[in-house]
Order: structure tokens, then sequence, then C-alpha cells
């Protein structure tokens, strides 16, 4: 299919149309042949000038990330040190935030959903905050693993600029990165300094308002974006999110069972798409994995720097239903059993109590 | 890719040869574009005459159609009554062989594993007690649903007319059939005088043994079946079978553990390929199965003829994993659980124990 | 996806309500896993018995083929000589049924369009013979290689039993095959005493009204049947058989203009998917065959049985375009040249002129 | 797939190891999940600093856009004006560089294959003239539309920096971009000043050495990709350059004998992969490609910027064959003559002799 044609061209608009009710948006959306690590780097050098300053919280691996992109670029990030089991905390943003009476803060950047440790940031509150202050920095938000299984609204809640990238809650392959964008974020685009080609919006959204692009789009995965962005519209997104929660509480109810600590502290924070747990001090999450992965061909997630060999990660997100968990769950169960690591037993049942609990009304048809 | 050229050709001769291994076999197999269903047609219309008579048992749903094919073809067929919780009783067709002094009986015609009930008759344990007797029927054996999945001998258990198709050991979609055929047999097709053309071994072996066929053949079947002969080779098929013996072990103590009884009533004989359990009295299978289909998108095997909505079947064959099970199991536990069926819990921790037993020593890596 | 639910049931009732529209008919459908050849026998085993007497005319070798089918079966093929050059002769077909005052002839079997010859015989015009003379005979027409690329009207040319199969104008790979049934076949059906089950029409038509059958079905063939009458709908089967029309003519007239001879001899018989040309004398057609394999990778028809190594045969039906068929023309064009086979150059440019008119209105578009 | 893990580290390494021989490199290749312009912009940012001087030759279309790049970085471009009808010409960038006495030019960068203009520089001309002068600076190429098509050699040639993507010569669709990068590079990367980090070097060739990427990589197409690259040695890189070579004679042939002109004037420059052709003057080559679209769906390559509805451009990359060639010209002509355009008629005949010469030796079997 020729992409500078007329056929393609609706596949892309139809296609950004659907992101934009996923993202909950009126905006605009920049859709990149890449990875979601460049839509990082897209929201930095559209929008800030070398020796900005930022404020950055850290909720884990991915933060760290973000912030060392930022600061190849030159932007000077103070970066609230977190302790890896919660979620952004709003009162030190707020503290930080309150003693910038200059506004040097050119932007607020925050992982909606932490991967590496399984907590989910509350932008909402983080937004309502800096209005308050009426701080005008903007609110930059990581949703990788978060948009189209967790909840996010980002003209409600004010985002600037949103990362999200196709191979999570979009169910596709990896390569297709995005970013959605805020008046405000497009009008601090005019001021920015940073030197930008590839990631530059204006001519990208000028051409992709009419399905084209400056350069050879991800044909492929531009026809999977229209089938996943229908996927979940048809599911319905309070149903997809719904979908999500159940799989998170079961999933740590099995936790619980096991005696076996989740990394998130707060309860209120927990992430529905992904959940880290502790290995007990002295075992070796990594040869847990590894066993699990040799009996039973699952590939759990790792601890990422800090949390190595400490933590073991269970992704529930994307195209997933109760019985591909409670697959998943069995897995790790045996892989605990297998790997002699204390814990109790039953964890799979608990899932099944959160799944299908005894006491919802029996159903008989005969 | 044109079935009458040389390319296609050696896909076929590569794809029986395998073939030929899977079903342990030195002779001939021939291969139809057909269900399953023609495989049966074809083994009697090429061994047999209008008016022979056979012996067969009643294992369940799948021998009382195959006798119905043998019966539309004019062959009288005594059938030996069976209860559906056993594999064919090797006495009770030893009893009328020794009475059939006159050899009037052509053929022994056994399912392997039967479908309907989950059990697996002893087929050697059949031809061995022919050998003493002497008998010269021919021994005729469906192993549709046991072929690449539960150990079959063909030549060493000295089978005559071997049917099996594509759709389930072998792992690829219907429309594939298959005899294998002793000598005995090619004597016999030599002899009968049913009236035979599509399913007629003459053409079709001659032809075959070349790579070609009397009619188109069924291309993209053919490409599969070489992959999906290559994937059990490599996985070696003693430790196929034992992946199902565990399969079918785990599944066994999951309803045990429900309280729920087997169909199968001999341990000898139980299926590792499906596993047949009564739902309690006063109690549908098929509401259960509705359940089950409606909140966990999980279809289950439904009681065919007189085991209609007493039963339901959980399948485990074909590519199939510890983690498929487990979720299998856990989706059956939910459906009972929101049926309101009574029933203990725990069956999926059962089937733990037996995919992963607890004495099992302890890997550590670090 | 389970072959005894209801999702694939109403796929089944969906593909059969669109294969009506393809055969022109009100009337019932038989669908079987199986080759074209099956739908042969399927159509003799339903409708006649052992000893009877049937009409059938040598078009070529596919003819010969369905002979044979039926002489296996006993019954008796009054089977009138043909050249190999032309469709079906109406006129001695009619001397033949004028002269069977009692009506012995059961049948009249005709190959509408002959693949090993390119001829297509003129249904409706034996029809309309059948009906002047008031000969009860059947009318039973193999469209496997003519349905949904020739113009094909079952009700209107009260064909009693059509046979076709998926891989031709259906644009599937093999393995589904076809019966068309009037309802004066059915009544014959109920007399007919040829032994029959696989391919019986009652109880395949009494489960397949409500999408189901009484052996596994072809299961991802019924999914492309779908998908394919779905194609040809949306495209007008007007539109389907001109485009084959366009094809056939120029096809022609590169033979013409290549000075080779066409095995067709009647214009009127032309057949719109196979073109058959006779290599010039003493030229081997296999040879040419070979030539365009080796330097093109394009496998022509063989000449056929009585044709073999005299003939090619150009195939242009399914899913086929200009482009495709100029690139086809090309290849056979090259071919002569690099065989050293007499011909005048040119074949390409009289397809060119016959697809694209000379005289066609110009189109300038600014 | 757990892009982390040592199944798939291995097939990244394999990949890698196979682009090495497509691009004629004991070198190291950087491999982006971008388009090819994001590799564009990986050769400046990496190499360069802000200020620097560079020198471009005006090939065409391709080579701009690329300027653009650079100058969007802050480079300072001196861009040889070209006509848009020849490769770079050699003599006028020899010019350049003998009157850069301080070797202010930090780089030379040229299009290997203006895809634009159907034209190909003579990159190993250049170099020889380059280290004639002993000029120090880097020589980048852009070979997206030549690698794997037309003859490309990394450490002969000593490019410094080779850009390329997946979705011309590799026959993948588009999502990969490739930096092949000298030692010399390496060094000049080390005292680059551009700020980057998604383009950066040292951490992808640090991690993709053992198999992993800083980001989320595209599995999908890196398995695509070790396929293309083991398609394109098995045919032999020989062999792939002189089926190129043999389709670009044949397509330059075809238009010869239309009496169009084409756009490259140099028959030592042409592009065998892609020609561009003008329209006779005052006809549009855009209604032109409409009328073959409408006609034959056959979508023909636009004339880009200033050659905008002159020029039309016939690929022929990839996975590409003489009969598929001979479609795509027998379209062309067709359009030419549908549309009015005045042309002599055969420029198809004019390919077939091309391909298939009259002179051949008679190659006959029997």
């Amino acid at each position: 299919m020729d992409h500078r044609g007329t056929e393609f061209a609706s596949i892309v608009k139809e296609s950004l149309e659907g992101m934009r009710k996923i993202v909950q948006t009126r905006g605009l959306i920049a859709m990149y042949p890449a990875s979601g690590s460049g839509a990082w780097e897209a929201a930095i050098v559209n929008t800030l000038s070398t020796g900005d300053r930022v404020l950055m919280f850290e909720t884990g691996h991915f933060s760290r990330l973000w912030r060392q992109v930022a600061e190849r670029f030159g932007i000077r990030v103070d970066y609230l040190p977190g302790t890896w089991r919660t979620g952004a905390v709003t009162a030190d943003i707020e503290a930080k935030l309150s003693d910038d009476k200059n506004y040097e803060y050119k932007a607020v950047m925050v992982v909606h959903n932490e991967t590496s440790t399984g907590t989910t940031s509350k932008i909402f509150e983080i937004r309502r905050m800096m209005n308050r202050l009426g701080h005008p920095a903007l609110l930059m938000v990581d949703s990788v693993s978060s948009l189209g299984s967790i909840e996010y609204r980002h003209d409600e809640w004010e985002v600037d600029v949103m990362i999200a990238s196709s191979q999570k809650g979009l169910m596709l392959p990896p390569g297709l990165a995005f970013n959605a964008i805020s008046e405000k974020a497009m009008a601090a685009n005019k001021a920015a300094k940073l030197p930008r080609s590839y990631w530059d919006w204006q001519e990208l959204l000028e051409l992709s308002r009419n399905g084209f692009f400056p350069y050879t789009p991800s044909i492929n995965l531009i026809f999977g974006l229209r089938e996943a962005v229908q996927m979940l519209l048809e599911e319905g997104l309070p149903n997809v999110f719904s979908r999500h929660q159940r799989h998170g509480n079961a999933t740590r109810a099995a936790v619980r069972a096991w005696d076996l600590e989740l990394v998130c502290e707060d309860p209120t924070e927990y992430s529905n798409t992904v959940t880290a747990v502790f290995a007990p001090a002295g075992h070796s999450a990594d040869a847990l994995r590894a066993t699990i992965l040799d009996n039973f061909d699952m590939s759990l997630g790792a601890g990422l720097s800090k949390l190595a060999n400490q933590v073991f990660r269970i992704g529930h997100l994307g195209h997933f239903n109760d019985l591909m968990l409670a697959g998943t769950l069995a897995g790790v169960e045996m892989g605990l059993r297998l790997s002699g690591i204390p814990h109790s037993e039953g964890g799979i049942m608990a899932a099944l109590d959160s799944l299908a609990p005894k006491s919802k009304p029996v159903v008989v048809r005969v």
C-alpha cells in the first residue's frame, strides 16, 4: 500500500481519531515510528530549552531513565527522591512548586504507572495541586503502561504532554510512539529552543492531520492500531478498566495468600497492569524467574536496577482474561514451590475467590 | 504452488515419511482431503463387502457412529454392548471370536481413545488375544483422538487399518484424514467388493508414493502437516506422551478433589487427551458449560447422545502446556462455583500438587 | 472455535446463503470437507443405483475421470465421443435421448468448463433440448472450474446436481466440495440405492440447515468461504464474469498473434478461465513449460492424457487482474522465444490491444 | 517473546551478523526502531556539533530533506547545486574540498541512490578523490534505496556512516533504521557535542553487542530481518545485484521504446531500483498515474518537489521478478495509451527483448 495515497491517509485519520478517544482528548496526537523512549525525548525537545529546570519524582526505574533523557539534553532536573514503593508524592512536589516563586520549573514530569514497581501515581491530584498553586509548569505524564488499561483522562486532567506506545495496553507489537499535546504545550513548542527534526511536532502534526507523514510511517502497525482501538472501544473503556481492576485485585489476593510482600505500599496506588512482588529475604527472585521459565515457559518481569534480583513482576495487561491470569498465577505458585521459596500455599485459590466470589448469586439454567 | 509439480511432491513425501514415524509403521499411509469420518468409511469400503460380518465394541458415541457407517454399507455388525464407562472389554470380544469357528468375522473394529467418555482401549491386549485364538479378522482401530498424544504402535500392535485425522494430536485444522494400512489389509482390499472411488486405496497409494494425488490435495494442510510432524518429533514422542500423561493425571486429581465422578471407571483405561466428568445428579452439565462459556469464554465438550447434559468433557490434547491446563481447571472450578453445583473446593490445588509435587527436590540457582 | 457452538453455526449459515447467490439457486447446497472429486462421487451415489444408465459427453480429461467414478459404482455410462476441441455437442446428446423411449437414461452428466481443453459447454442449450424432448433424466453439471468465474445459473438452467469446489473461482485453498441440488434430485435421492454415508445428503442437509455437520467440518475454509463469497458479491457477479471475459479475450488475442493454435475450435465455446494451446507440431509443450518454470518461476498447466506434451494451458481465473495476465503472457512469450519454438512475436502487444483498445476515448485529468 | 531474554538476544545477534554481510562491513551497526529519516538524524547528532560545516550534493528531493535535517541541528551545509539528472558530481565536490585547506568540512554527505530521480552516485569515486586530497572529512552515505539491491561496499569504500532502513531492499515493512559506523566515525562521536539520547550510538552499540537494547526494540521486524537477510544471502548478493541490473535494463529499454525521456542523463549512473521518467511536455504525469491506479490498481511513484507532475517513477526493487516487471511495464504502456500521452508503442516488447534476448541459444528438452 502506498503511504502517500488516499486510502492509507484515511486509515491514518481513522486511527488517530480512535486514539483520541482512548486518550480522552480533543487535542492533538503525534504518532512516531519509534519506541516509547522516543516519545519521552519528543516531549522534551518539543517543549524545553537547554538549561531549563524541571521537576521529576523518583517513582522507580522508568522515572530514572526519563530523567536521564532530560539531562542528556541539558535540562536541569530536580529529582525528588522516592522509595520506589509509592507513586509520586503530591506533597513533595507541592513543596517544591510552592518555593518556586519565579516559576523556574518549566515542567513537572511524572510516570503515571511505574512498571518497575507496580504503582500508579495520582495524576489528577497533582494537577489540582498545580492549579491551586497557579504554577504554570507543563504537566508531562508517561502513560506507556497505563494507556488503554488504567483510566487516563488527558483533557479532564489537563495533562500537557502524554507519552505512550503501541506495545502495552494497545496490544500491538512495539514500534509506534505517541505524544498527546495540549494547547499550552503547543505554545511552549514555539518557544522551545532544543534542536529537533525527527521528533518535531510542527511538520508531523500538520501532515498527519491529512493522514500523511514527513517520513515513511509504520504502515503495518497503523493498520493494527485501527483494529486495536476498535477492540478497546467495542469492549468499552470502563469495561476495559474494570477488567484490569479485577485482575489486579485477584493477583494481589494471590500474593497476600502466599504471604509475600507487594512492592507498592499504598493500596490507593496499586497498579492494575503490573504487580511487583518481593522474594523473601535471602531468596533470589531471578532464580525463581529462571525456574518458572524453565519449567513452565513463562517469562516474568525482572526486578530492575535497585530492585534487581529482589523482585519479580507479574504483568496483567492488554489482551488478557481470567483464565490466562489463573494460568499465570498457577505458574508462579508452582515456581515458588519448585524453587523452595518459603510461602503459604493457595494463592491461586485466593485469586479464584477474588475472581468468582462465593457469595455471588448462583446462576442455574436448565 | 502447483500440486502436480516436483516441489510439492517432495513435501508430500516428506510429510508421509514423518507420519510413518508418528504412526510407528513402515507400511502404507493413505491421506485424504476429508474429515476423520471419511477415513472410517475408507477403512470399510476398502476391505469389506456387503453382507460381511464384523465385531465392534460399544465404547461410546464415536463407536456408535462408526457402526452406523458400517451398517450403511450393508455390513452386519455385531455390536458388543458396553457401559460407556470402560474401554473395549477384551474378554467379551474373545468370547465372540472363540465361538466364530468359521471365521465369519472379517474385522474387529475398536475405537482406541473414545472421546465421548475419556477411555482408552487396550489395543495391544486385543491383538494378543486375537493372535492367541489365531483368528484371521482384520483389526481396525480409530485413533483419531489418540494419535500423536497417546502411545500408538501400528506395526508392533499389528493393527491392520488405522483411522486418524489432522485436527487433534496433529494440531492442524480439520481437513486431512488418514488410513495406515497393513499388508494383510492390502490383501483384503483386493477381494473387497464394495464400490469405491474417492476412498480407493490402490490409485491413491500408487500416486502418493511419488508425492502425487488422484485429485486436488489439501495443499495448505499438507504444508502444515510437515511442520506438525516435525514439532512432535523434535519434542520426541516419549516426551509428548508423558506430557499428556502428566496433564491427564493432574486433571483427574482436580476432578477427585472436587468430589466429582469420572466417566471412566478403570484407572488403567483413563484417557490422557480428554477427561469426561459427571455433573452431580440433578445438575445440568450443559448449564455448567454455558456458565463457563459466558463467564470465561471457554468451551468445554458436551455430553454426547446418552450422556447428554450429564457429562462435561475437558480436553487436554495437542499443543498444550501446564499453565493452559491450570487456566482450564481454574475455569472449571469457578464455573462449578458460579453454577451452584455442589463440590469440594481446591481441584486446582490438587492439579498443582500433581504437576509440581511438593516432594520434588528444590532447585535453587543464585 | 467450537464447531458445535452457535457462533460457528451462524458463520456456516451465512456462508451457505452466500453460496446460493453465487450458484444462483434458492435450493439446497451440500458442503463437504473434500476435493471436488468427492462432489462427483456424491452426485452419483446420492441419485443413482447400480446398473443405472447415464449419458456423458467426452469433453476431455475431466469428463473421462468423472466417467471412471461412475463406472466404479456400477453405473452404465454411454460415453458420447468428443474431439476434445469442443464442448458437449447438444445434437449428439439429443439423438441419444430421442432414441431412449423408455427413459432408461437416469442422468445426463456434463462438464461445464473442461479445464483440460479450455472449452465451455452450453448447459442451458442442453437443458432446453431435454425439456423439448420431455426427457426426465437428471442434468448433472461439473462447474468446478466455472463457478464464480463464468456465468452459471443453477435454477434458471434447471440443473439437478451441480459439482463445485473451493480452489478455483472461489479463490480458496482446496478442501471444500459442493453439490447444489434440485428438488427433482432430492426425489431421486430417496430412490437411489447406492450405499453411502460420508456423501449422504439427508443428514448433511438436515444438520447444515442449522449450521452444523455430521462430522468435523473444515472450519478454516468455511471462514474463508464467507470472505470469498463476500468479495465476489461486492465486485458483483456480472463484473466478475466480464473481468474473466476480458482476460479470456486478451489471452486468445495473444495466442492468435503468436500464430499458435487454440485447442477449442468453437469461438462460442471459448473458456474464460483457462486457455489450452497447442505447441507447434514437433515441439514439446512440456519442454516449453519446463523452460518457463526454470526461467520465470511460472507453472503452466500440462496437457492431460491424450493431449500430453502437445498442449500447455494458461489459467486466468479467480483473483486475477490485467497486470497479472500481462505478466503471465509475457512469461509465455519469453518462454516460446527461449525454447526456440516457432512463433510470431507480439502476443503480449495483442493482449494489450485487447485490454486497452486504442480506440478507447482518451481520458485526461490535469 | 521477552525482549530481555536470551532467546531474543540470539536472534538480534544473528540479524546484526547478517546485516554486516549485506552492508559488507566488519564494523558496527546501530539498529533503531524508527524510519530511515531517523538514521539521517542519528548520523548527524552522533558525529557533528552545532556550527560544523558539511558538504552535500543536491542529487534530488531526498538530498534536500537530509540537508534540512542537518540545518535543523545548526549544521552549516554547503549544498552543491545539481540538475536532479545526475548523481553527485565528484569534480564539484573535489573543487570544494581542495579549497578547504583548514579542513573545515567535517563531513561529505551523499545520497547513494536518489529515489526521486533514479540516479546512483559513485561513492567509491568520491572516496578515492577524498583520499587523494587527504581530506579528513567523514563520508556519510544514504543507502536507503540501494542497500540489498545495488552494490554497496561499506568497508572497501571506506564509508564512515551509512544510513539504511527496512522497507526497501530488505523487503520488510517500515520501522527499522540503521547506521553502519566506521572507527573514524566512532572517534568523531566522542567529540560530537550535539545533544542526543534516543539516537546515541554508545549505549545502543554496547547493549546490542549482546543482543539487547536501551529501549523496547521492534521485535517483529527483527524476526523478519533475520529471514530477509537469509533470503538475500541464499540468493547470493551478486545474483541479487544482477537481478536488479537486469530489471533496470529492461525498464529503460521500455522507456526508450516509448520515446520517453529518462530523468537520469548519465548511463553510468542509472539506478537499478527505480526509474524516473518524464511525461512529454504538456502532459500531466499525475494524471497518468491516476489513470493507471484507477484502471490497473497499480501505484507508480510521483514526481517529488520540483519534478512534481512532470515525472512518474517505476520501482523495481526488493522481492521482484521478471513477470512482475513485465506486468508493471504493461500497466504503464496501457496507461500511456488510455491517457492519450504521445508515445511509440512496444515498450513492453523492448523489455522482453532485454530480458530474453533473441540471440540466446535455444534450449530444447524433450
